[in-house]
């Protein structure tokens, strides 16, 4: 099958860009130094890619992706890297014989661990983000009391998302050196293997972690390429020119509904973005110009939950479709 | 089921709230003075209750919301009320049987629809707002075009939706006004029946168009519900508490990938919102407490793109779970 031929709007991936981002992440974190987190792709096809670039264990943000990646094979270690409060389906995916290992902040989250059928969990330390982990000084006390429930604790994970945007090399190295101390501290409270933590943001900098959670290398973001780093822009959203207008504006077959809007309106070389509607985006000429039928490829400013919003994406190379996965790790 | 044995994210309609707004606007536009937006629920068990109400006719954003009308037995009369450039899947819908007009506004677009098997179309005018829609003056010689090519043209379409937003009465009025004296005379030069064209935020005073394209009514938006219509709120985001942090903030597990962003971050009653991350919103009480396992119901910025996200939504009564609807056109 060709571009020309997909319906739009739709998720393409660049081939080239793909395989570079994995082969250079896989060097700089071979094997178990990197756990890739799927929330950025939901899509086991990708998975596999990354597995197959040498690391098997996994970082998922939701029930549901921990079960699509068990059901796809992907099972040898699954860290749920979120709390939770109705485990049971993590119980019933660690039953059929993947291993689960889930996030704990609070007595109730280990309850509900254990309720649910969960045997392994890690301590959510929280290192300065203001979102979910426990009080570093608290970490050895849950973990005790983990255990107390005959929990099996592996150790720590503390995520430094307010860390990832910082521009300046040597701010971000001080900024991530004090999260991960946080962490290490917890770390020698608790026990266990595991120091979890880290994403793309500061894949390269951060020693302290023994284990990156990052995913949006495969795939890229605009925020992150303009961070300079070595991982080349893999996703766009493929869309049709659908009308022009003498008034100077087009519209392509692209909106709210195909598009993460979070961070903005998305990128589209060669014109200036208006506005985004549901079905639709309306821009002007700058430095190219448009007909009806032209195709376009977006950036999208956010790919997560660009991606979230597709069944499928196509992997395609010069003009080419050469491998279609579906996006089979959405919902909840 | 109750809403406490629900999976969280999940989208709760009130069903109170939907029925008073089927009926409030069965009232004000009865039958087929409405050609109902799918757009905004996507989803044709509630499509089912908009015909139940009296409207059988319906507006369509999308082929796939097309075709999955006319597969649910909604076919009677869907105007997609866009441009595509591959109508194929419409002509086979209306070879199906199902009634399917389709927006033109060029003639690129009118040979589509005659490639595709497509028999009846709308010319759609540019009444104002910057996207789709041929100018008021090229719409009589388009019309005459696409009969030539032997498509049957049932009259104009032109969506004011720069006016929805605008909040004093008076200059609502005058708008609207303005943009359906362009689109009347584009109708006297096209011919045929249809004058299609309002939305939810101006049905009431949109008289000169002989049918109103609203959607967000039935659900309803925060910023419509500012403008203080007779609509009620009927969908919210059901998220649980699952974090709760001395530093003052507290986790609920709804996010950028279940809450369209693009009006902003959601309310949450008694909350003030800091931010949004893929599955997490990040909150700090204000009025209210929480504590970890409180459900929340959220109020997203936009409900359109909200819609989509989820692959099904709840009527709830109270605090039972009186029917489930498969989220079924979403996509394209």
């Amino acid at each position: 099958m060709r571009i020309a031929d997909l319906q739009t709007p739709a998720l393409l991936v660049e081939k080239a860009a793909l395989e570079h981002n994995l082969r250079t992440m896989a060097e700089a974190l071979p094997g178990a130094r990197l756990r890739p987190h799927v929330k950025a792709h939901k899509t086991t096809g990708l998975a596999k890619l990354q597995r197959d670039a040498g690391h098997s264990g996994f970082t998922c943000a939701t029930i549901l992706e921990v079960e699509g990646m068990a059901a796809a094979g992907l099972g040898e270690d699954l860290l749920l890297a979120n709390e939770v409060l109705d485990a049971r389906r993590l119980g019933a995916v660690a039953a059929s014989g993947a291993r689960v290992t889930l996030a704990v902040d609070s007595d109730i989250t280990v309850d509900a661990a254990v309720a649910g059928g969960v045997r392994e969990v890690v301590v959510d330390v929280n290192v300065g983000l203001p979102r979910c982990g426990c009080e570093p000084e608290d970490a050895g006390r849950l973990a005790d009391y983990a255990r107390s429930k005959g929990l099996d604790v592996r150790g720590v994970m503390g995520y430094e998302g307010h860390v990832m945007p910082v521009e300046d090399p040597a701010d971000k190295l001080r900024q991530t050196e004090e999260c991960m101390t946080k962490l290490l501290k917890a770390s020698a409270d608790v026990g266990g293997d595991l120091v979890s933590a880290g994403g793309t943001g500061n894949y390269a900098i951060n020693t302290w972690a023994n284990e990156i959670q990052a995913g949006s290398y495969l795939l890229m973001d605009t925020a992150y390429g303009a961070q300079g780093m070595p991982f080349q822009q893999a996703l766009t959203v493929l869309a049709r020119v659908i009308s022009i207008n003498s008034g100077g504006w087009r519209v392509a077959d692209l909106g709210l509904k195909s598009l993460g809007m979070d961070h903005g309106n998305p990128t589209i070389p060669g014109a200036a973005v208006w506005f985004c509607s549901d079905e639709h985006t309306t821009f002007s000429e700058d430095g190219a110009s448009f007909a009806v039928g032209d195709v376009v490829r977006a950036l999208p400013a956010h790919v997560d939950p660009t991606v979230a919003m597709h069944e499928r994406l196509h992997v395609v190379d010069g003009e080419d479709v050469v491998e279609t996965y579906e996006v089979d790790l959405r919902g909840w």
